[in-house]
């Protein structure tokens, strides 16, 4: 439709910069009772992230429309989308951050929430931030019907059987080695179900097909995965201050990561692959689907 | 419709005894990876409790059907909400007794889960049974407008302006005196916004009409209050035997409470005049809400 190509870059920074002002709008004003909770459920959410997950919903979102779609109530349905899933992601790191787990004090360059605000706050941040994400697809402007997959995509992804269950299995598995497959079962929980929960909401409130749901699920395996391995890479080669939280705490905790399994050789093939299987996977989905290929390579290209 | 009434303690017995069941059903089995939070969350959930929240789900829907009513999905759809109110009150013992809230040892005459399970553990069985309650929503079987409504009523009774809420401005309170409309509003927000999304959601998923709406919320707003200022009662005048946790614990800590505030005799008057207004509010839904009523009573009388 547009005659003149948005790069990714651009249209990435775009998309971040507006699923921003809709958790600005989307939390509670700061001043509202019990401030002190409201300013930090903002300190939490706002002004720092990459934004992938919300970038995922979008880009999903533009590969599953029906051609010739009006736009307007699934745009508003895919911004109440991808703010959900940054709600999600932001009470995650902010109870991963608490002493009782990884005992962060910096993240994104900043004291985190517990330091800054006091444990029971932070504690209590999470805890609100994760039902505002499910009040938000409770509004979204699509068939009721669409509301409820949604909700069930997002609560199994953020669940036992998920995210907090990948977690559990991160910390209760500190000072043993697991295998290369226990590792992948945690990362494949841990961070690999919100990503692919994030890609499939962006499918589901567009209204994808049956066909066009598959090639995303597919996809959003691969990039799960890979988005972790990059992670775990980065703990080993990167610097504190490029990566805005502490490096080589993984190490130092002899918590299991890909690269203490496979090695950095090893780990950045299997990253190759998995950028191979993204792409084969968007192959039904036509040219709809560039700039998920194109997040794909964002994600392993994080590494370089 | 049945020929000889069921006495109301055998008919709330009988419904605390189905959720859990239904509860047990819900729960992933501890044998599910990660084994330890899924035992954590069994115990943390199944065995204990009055199940106050899911008897309130019961009987306003029970007020709430229109007559003759083929009670099947309803059914289904009630034990769903009713489990859904009970996970969410279950994750928020475990995260309130956590070291960095209240610290308790003792829940229910039993060890508390960060006691049994470590801290990490708990944080992630209340991150976790908190998802499950919107997923068990998610699977009712009503209108999926109606599934929209009821998990927008649980998430917001959860959330920062609800459950959460109260809970910060309780640990930001602790060693200053709140004044008697300060303390109104904390537990509003921390023990009378479940109690009357438990109302209203038992109400919603029985189809309930805009003026048994109207009187179910009024019914909440009462008993919600009641259930708060009998805690309190309980607090300095039972022991811990009989409370099943630590008896006198925010005296202890100067915690704001009623008897703190208005004393012992007031907070009893408070008491009936807040019954009054529970029966009062059910008066135009007819014969159908005399479980509620008598629910109000129940909760009144846990104070002799």
């Amino acid at each position: 439709m547009s005659a003149t190509p948005v790069a990714f870059e651009d249209w990435f920074a775009a998309r971040a910069r507006h699923v921003e002002t809709v958790l600005d709008q989307a939390l509670p004003e700061a001043s509202l009772v019990p401030p002190v909770l409201h300013q930090a459920m903002r300190y939490a959410t706002l002004g720092g992230g990459k934004r992938v997950r919300a970038v995922l919903v979008y880009a999903a979102g533009e590969a599953s429309l029906p051609p010739e779609t009006p736009v307007s109530a699934q745009e508003i349905a895919l911004d109440q989308a991808a703010a959900a899933v940054e709600l999600v992601h932001a009470y995650s790191l902010v109870h991963d951050d608490l002493p009782c787990m990884d005992g962060d004090t910096l993240r994104r360059g900043q004291p985190t929430v517990h330091v800054r605000f006091g444990e029971a706050v932070a504690l209590l941040v999470g805890d609100a931030l994760q039902p505002l994400a499910f009040d938000l697809l409770s509004q979204m402007p699509v068939a009721p019907a669409l509301i409820a997959q949604a909700t069930q995509i997002l609560a199994r992804a953020a669940g036992s059987q998920g995210m907090a269950g990948g977690q559990a299995i991160d910390c209760t598995s500190v000072g043993r080695t697991l295998t290369s497959e226990e590792l992948q079962v945690m990362h494949a929980m841990k961070t690999g179900a919100m990503l692919e929960a994030s890609v499939l909401l962006g499918g589901v409130v567009a209204g994808a097909s049956s066909t066009v749901r598959q090639g995303l699920e597919d996809y959003a395996a691969a990039i799960g995965l890979a988005f972790q391995v990059v992670d775990d890479i980065l703990d080993v080669t990167a610097d504190t201050a490029t990566l805005g939280k502490t490096a080589g705490k993984d190490a130092v905790v002899d918590k299991p990561t890909y690269v203490s399994v496979l090695g950095v050789t090893r780990s950045r093939e299997l990253l190759e692959s998995l950028r191979a299987q993204a792409h084969d996977a968007l192959r039904p989905l036509g040219s709809a689907s560039h700039r998920l290929a194109e997040v794909a390579d964002f994600i392993v290209g994080r590494d370089h």
